[in-house]
Formats: C-alpha cells, sequence, structure tokens
C-alpha cells in the first residue's frame, strides 16, 4: 500500500483536485455531485479527467461516498484507467462488491500492476476458486510470489509483506550498486533500504539509502551494511512486527522464511495500518463490538453483537436474583430500590476506568511484572480515596432525601466498599485474563460490571437489611 | 525520535543484549537483577558495557523497570555516555524526575548530541526558568533552532519537527547532490528525502533517496523533484499531520512556515507515536479517564478521575426520582425491584455497542454526512433485532420465574423499546456532539447511559404500572 506522487511540477492537477475534502474532512459535495453527473452521462472522458489524478486514498474516500451503482459504474467506465490500489483503502464489504462485480481476466491484468501487498490484500478476501483462477492467468513469477505470500497465515508479516525488494551481494561497491539501480527498470515503486544476501538468499545485512548516499563510490557495501537485528520471520503476527517497528523506529525490515532467507519487506506504511487497526480493535471489544465494519449489513451487525449481549443478560440475572433475595427488605422500605442503582452504576464506573487503564496497559506492554505490585496499590488507594469522595455526597444527599440519616450511612458505607470491589475488579480481571492468554479486552468489562453490580446490590442491601432488623 | 543500529558487523553486541526482553514482553528479571548488581556496586565499568549498546527504547524500558533510586544512580553512573534520547521513551514522571536530579550545565552538554525533536520533547515539559538556562548554555544556531521549535504551540507540527534535513537547489545535478552528502558531515542522522529550496528557503519540492539512485548523475534536480502537495504547516495540529501521514503514505513531510519556507522535517516515526496516542485518548476517555499515566501518584489519578464519577452520580440520582416516582408500584409487586436493572443494563449495553461504532467511526472520519443517513438506519433496525431476540428471552425466563406471563409480556415490550432508544442515542449522541465541536469520545456514554438508564427505568415502571392498574 505505497503511493508515490506522481506530478511533476508544471504538469500538476487541476487546482480543485487539491482540495476535493471540505472543511469537516469529509468529500465536498459539490466534487461528489459532479462525479456522480459524469457518471450519469456515463462521460467517461470527464471521469477521467477528474479521477485520475487522485492519491489511492482520495479515490478510496470518493469510492465510499458514491452509492452502490455508481461505485460499479464508475469503476466500469474507467477500464484500465481505474488504479486498482485505491481498493486497499476501502471497507471490506465494498471492496468484495466491486471486485465481485469484475471478470476474473480483468482482475488479473489489473493485480499485475499493483504492488505485491496491495495485490495480496485485495486476492486475500476472494473465495478460493476465484483466487486460483485468477492466479492462473499471471505470469509465472508473478504467480509464484503472491501464492508465497498468501500461503502465509492470515495477520502474519508474511501476508503483508511486499515481495518487490533491493537486494545485492555483499562484496559489491557503493558506486557498483548505485550503477545498477540506475540500470534495472525493475526496482519496487519506492524503497527506502536495500539489502544484503549471499547467493542462497540468505540475508546478511541491511544499509539504509541515506548511508548509501554519504559514502564513496569505492567503499563495499559489507563495510557499510549494518546487521539486520530487526529480521522478521514471516509466520510473525502482523501485530508483533509491528511493535518491533514501533520499539526500534524502523521505516522497513527484511521478512525472513525459516532458513533466514530473504523472502520480502514490510514497510512502514502497512505497519501504520496495523497500529491503527489494532488500537481500534481494543477500543471495539471494550465497547463490546467485534471486527465490525460501518458497510456491514443488519444481520451481520445483528449477530456480531448478540452474543455479548446474551452474556450481559446472564451477568444481569444475576443481579435480579441477589435483589430477589432481598424482596423483603425492599418492601419494608421501597426507598432502598430507588437507591440501590445509583451504588451499583458508580461502581461500574469505577471499575470500568480502572480497567481500562489495565487493559491499555497491557496492550502497550507498560505494566508488568515489576510495576504491577506497585499499580495495584495505586488503584486501592483511589478507589478508597474516590469512594470516601462520592459516599460522603451520596450519603448527604441520601440521607436528606429520604430525611434519614442512617440510610446516608447505610448507603455511604456500600458505596466505599462498592468503589473498593470495582478497583480491585478493575484491575486483577485483566491481569488474570492476560496472564492466562484471554484478550482483557474482551471479557474485562462483562466481569467487572458483574463483579460491581453484584457487590452493589448485596452490600447496600444486606446492610440496609441488617439496620431495619436493628431498628 | 530516531534510532539507527549503530552495529556494524563483528562489533555485534553481546549476545545477552539481543534478548533482554522474556517471553512475555518484559525485562528479563536476570537482566534486571544484573544491573541492580552493578548499580549497587557502583561498577561504572559494568553498566556502561551492559547498558551502552541498548537502544533509546530498551533503555527507556530498562529505566521504567527500576526504582526510582536506581534509575538516577543509573543515569549519574553513566554520566556522558548516557543516552538521552532514551527520556523520549519514557513516561513524563519518570522523565521529570530524572531530568530534574541533573544540573542544567549537563542536560545542556546532554542536549547538543540529540536530534532537535528529541531535545524539545526533553525541554518542553521543564520549567520556563531552566528550560531559558539550559538554552542560554548552547551554541547560537542550536539555540535559534530549539526556541524556534519550542515557540509552536504544544501538539504542533512545529513542536514536533526535527530542524536537520538536508535542502538543494534546483539547478544542482544529481551528480552535484551526491557529492555534497559525500563530503557533508553535518548531514542528519537519518533521512528518507531531500528538499528543494530557493534562496530565500521558499520550498519549491522533494525527492525521494531512491530517485536520487535511479536517476543518471548528470539528470539536475528539478527535472526529478516531486511537487510537495502535503508541505505541513508549523502551526498544523499534529493529529492533523498524522492524518496527512496516514492518508498520503508519507515517510517525512515537509513543516514550513507562514511564509512557505523550510523549517523542519516531519518523521513518520513520530507521527506513529502521535497516531498511538490519539487512539489511546480515545479508549482512555470513552472508559471516563483522562491523560494518565502508571506513574501518576495517588492523588493526581483520583482528581483526574472525580468529576466523571460526580457527573455519573448526577444521572443516577435522576434515574433513582424516575424510580421513586413509581415506589407504590414497587410495593405492590417487589419483584419489579429485582427485574428494572436487567432492562436498563442491556440497553446501556447495547447503546454503548451503538457508540462506540460511532465515535470510532467518527474519529476516523468514516462516518460524514453522505452515509449518516443510511448507518443511523442500519442502527436502528439492528437495535430492533437484537431487542427482539432478547425481549423474546428475557420475557420468557421472567415469565417462568415469577410464574406471572403478563410480567414476561410487560418487561419484553419495556426491553424492546429501550433498545430501540439504545440505538437511536449511542448514534445520534455522538454525531451531534461531534457537529458542535465536542469530542463525542468524551461524554457520549455519560449521555447514552443516562438515556438508557430512564429510558428503561421509566418504560417498565410505567406499562407495570398501568397493567397492574389494569388487572
Amino acid at each position: 500500500m505505497e503511493g508515490r506522487e506522481e506530478q511533476s511540477p508544471g504538469s500538476g492537477a487541476p487546482d480543485s483536485l487539491t482540495d476535493i475534502y471540505g472543511e469537516d474532512g469529509a468529500i465536498r459535495a459539490s466534487f461528489l455531485a459532479h462525479i456522480g453527473a459524469a457518471i450519469a452521462d456515463r462521460d467517461t472522458l470527464a471521469l477521467k479527467h477528474d479521477v485520475a489524478g487522485l492519491h489511492q486514498s482520495e479515490l478510496g474516500d470518493l469510492l465510499e461516498a458514491l452509492l452502490p451503482e455508481q461505485r460499479r459504474a464508475l469503476v466500469e467506465l474507467m477500464g484500465s484507467d481505474f488504479d486498482f490500489s485505491s481498493l486497499t483503502e476501502v471497507d471490506e464489504a465494498i471492496r468484495l462488491d466491486i471486485v465481485d462485480n469484475l471478470p476474473n481476466d480483468q482482475i488479473a491484468q489489473a493485480v499485475q500492476e499493483l504492488d505485491s501487498d496491495d495485490a495480496v490484500y485485495i486476492l486475500e478476501d476472494l473465495d478460493e476458486e476465484d483466487q486460483e483462477d485468477i492466479l492462473a492467468q499471471l505470469p509465472f513469477t508473478e504467480r509464484i510470489r503472491l501464492r508465497r505470500a498468501l500461503d502465509y497465515p492470515e495477520e502474519t508479516a508474511g501476508r503483508r509483506m511486499q515481495t518487490e525488494f533491493v537486494a545485492v551481494p555483499p562484496f559489491w561497491t557503493v558506486g557498483q550498486t548505485i550503477d545498477y539501480m540506475r540500470e534495472d527498470h525493475n526496482l519496487p515503486d519506492r524503497f527506502s533500504q536495500i539489502f544484503v544476501i549471499d547467493p542462497s538468499f540468505k540475508l546478511l545485512g541491511a544499509v539504509d539509502l541515506d548511508q548509501i548516499l554519504r559514502t564513496k563510490r569505492s567503499v563495499k557495501i559489507e563495510e557499510i551494511m549494518h546487521e539486520t537485528r530487526h529480521a522478521i520471520p514471516a509466520t510473525m503476527d502482523q501485530e508483533e512486527a509491528a511493535r518491533e517497528f514501533e520499539q526500534y523506529d524502523l521505516l522497513s525490515a527484511a521478512v525472513v522464511d525459516e532458513d533466514e532467507r530473504l523472502v520480502g519487506v514490510l514497510t512502514i506504511d502497512d505497519v501504520v495500518d496495523v497500529i491503527q487497526q489494532e488500537a481500534e480493535e481494543d477500543l471495539l471489544r471494550m465497547g463490546g463490538v467485534g471486527d465490525e465494519e460501518l458497510s456491514d449489513t443488519v444481520v451481520d451487525t445483528s449477530r456480531s453483537r448478540v452474543p455479548w449481549l446474551l452474556i450481559n443478560l446472564m451477568t444481569a440475572f444475576l443481579s435480579a436474583s441477589v435483589i430477589s433475595m432481598f424482596g423483603a427488605t425492599i418492601e419494608q422500605m421501597v426507598a432502598l430500590a430507588a437507591l440501590m442503582p445509583i451504588v451499583a452504576s458508580l461502581g461500574g464506573n469505577a471499575g470500568t476506568q480502572t480497567m481500562t487503564v489495565t487493559v491499555r496497559a497491557l496492550a502497550t506492554k507498560d505494566l508488568d511484572i515489576y510495576n504491577a505490585g506497585r499499580v495495584i496499590r495505586r488503584e486501592v488507594m483511589v478507589g478508597l480515596l474516590n469512594g470516601a469522595v462520592i459516599a460522603t455526597i451520596l450519603g448527604l444527599v441520601a440521607g436528606a432525601w429520604f430525611q434519614n440519616p442512617h440510610l446516608g450511612l447505610v448507603i455511604a458505607s456500600a458505596m466505599i466498599i462498592n468503589m473498593l470491589a470495582a478497583a480491585l475488579a478493575g484491575i486483577l480481571i485483566p491481569l488474570v485474563l492476560d496472564r492466562y492468554g484471554a484478550d482483557p479486552a474482551i471479557s474485562s468489562s462483562i466481569f467487572t460490571t458483574m463483579i460491581t453490580d453484584v457487590t452493589g446490590f448485596m452490600v447496600f442491601l444486606g446492610l440496609a437489611a441488617w439496620w431495619l432488623r436493628l431498628g
């Protein structure tokens, strides 16, 4: 998913193109209407004029803004001038809709013009039959390269890598290397380092381009190459690979197979997408949503969200059964029914605060065995402190509202205990889930609120029952 | 915040260094103990041997794992061999603790060895007096450069930029440019493009290094440079700059002042940090936590979390007052008290699901005026569908539990209505907040759960009261 600005000075695209986006970051309505009219008129010339100069991501945004039938018509009208790399920038559902409407031989034609990582990105979503049919229509080397990447499991470095790279032997000089690059017209579109390999393609090292440019022609590559401490195994999970990039500020990294042979290169722009995706996944999981996209259908969306609601229904019944144990107490004093959700709700929110911080710290590896003890102590102290603040206000207001200072004391005590439970649940649940290999982002919030709900109702109603018996 | 692998082949650091991390991604206990012992013995030699080869981010992780007094001792013992760039990799509280313990002249000395963006990162947190004192001790050009970056507001491109860059005039040839880079020893540590400027430093264009390497020596720079459509104004918000990088897959971008003069370069590694930060901010805000770090004190943490809990307390009182309106109804049938939190809780969770998707889609600009209508319709449909599923189960179980099919019907109806309210609140609240310039991540969840709580209690108890009056 790389893009180079193709413009050379003077040839500049029309001015309107530089701001196809409005103030709000969305595509301008006027531009959209203009494109819509060209599509309606089947005015291929106007369309090519306006669309051909767009960056792949701009074209992607345009496709997402168009209606489905406009989208398909645009791809059809643009023909071989349609920039397929834009499909890597749109939602999966839109990509599939467009690709499924195209004959396989047109896809095969288009795929050859793409960088291998973009081609894989488009091919991997197709069903196996279409994939095979398209691969069969490609030239041999192209086919081998794409199949190799597709053979690696989903979400690995091997799937995301680009199989085009520049590699030279260690005994070449800087001069030879530069001459080679000036001659060879089969270079990748963009690259920021070259790799050094032995005759069996085993990776020896890498040289950044700026290093080549600041070195005299006579110097041997092996003298300026650095060992690639950060070569990425092709089977490494993309998330782990992204962490390597972040930690060591890499722009690109060699991807090697099990025999340490160079098979591809992973670049920072793909990694940025992975980082975005991972952060997004955590956010969505904590909100109780799976891997959803805005373009998903109603049924798909519903199916992905219902399981979480069903689990929530079970925990809600648990809370209900706790409350129903205290039926007699509530009958004796119906104000308890009005007040009990306050204790549960504030506990839930305090627990969620702690849990959010914990889940994030685990994801960024900021929380580990060295500081877990200290962080747990801190959370407990914060829970007690915030519990004291909230309990004081809650006790005063509730006591005044029902003109019953004892009731205020009961609810304040219950609140402090629940805040403590919230702090412990919010930190221990994600820690334990993480320890046993579960993803803390997915299930921490169910368990945390289950504990704060049950504790809240039980402690408040229990204390109230005990006090009513006393009175 | 850039780092180059300094190792050349053969000079390799000891093997143990390549895996200072254990399986769990945390620093190995054995390595930590080893460093701790060297610090305790004040064994500078052993310390330098083990620490000098670490990458800045590894040293940062080590600093975070050490106890505060060990940390300060390590910096002191390493003296001028301490890699200050590691301070850009640690929590703000730890950075301040270390820097505040050092004399200003030592900081001034260290800052001169850093890239300007790293220097600014360390200086910006200091109080003005120390900042001035340190700047005063720097050589003139260095001082001017840092002050210029520090003069730009926080969280802008100007603050994050590096003021070291390579710039050449347009009439130079590729050969001249390469020769210049071979001679000049004042080049930035790492760069991936060179800029083209006129005599007044006005930015004309840029050339990627791979482009220089594949072009003949005699070709003029102006023939291969591309116009920099993506020059970043120094005052642009860093978040907006990060979006430019993401959209156009940039590795680096020119930063220009109000007169379009080149003042610095923003690089992808800094942008990756910004992207991480922004995603993290959204996650934390939705969890009701501000800009907190694990190393914050109990009081700071408590202070940052209490406001959210206070707002939550107010909305909880709102729900309580709704319930108390139905005191007579609950007295008549105490089972209602046990069941009512189920309706509220499931509504809250369904609303949170919709809200999470909406907030994320707004943050990534995937949701805009073109698809808002469609997405609202989808959410309403999903709400009705999931409402039907949950209401059926809930109605059957509640009816059976209290052996009262009418009660089952009442709670099922209330559940469907609340799921509809949840869907509408979950999408409309973030959309409206965003529309009026508020950050939807911060307050959407308060308002959404307020609406689902109030609706849940009101509709369930209201329907129940009406049905009890009928019966």
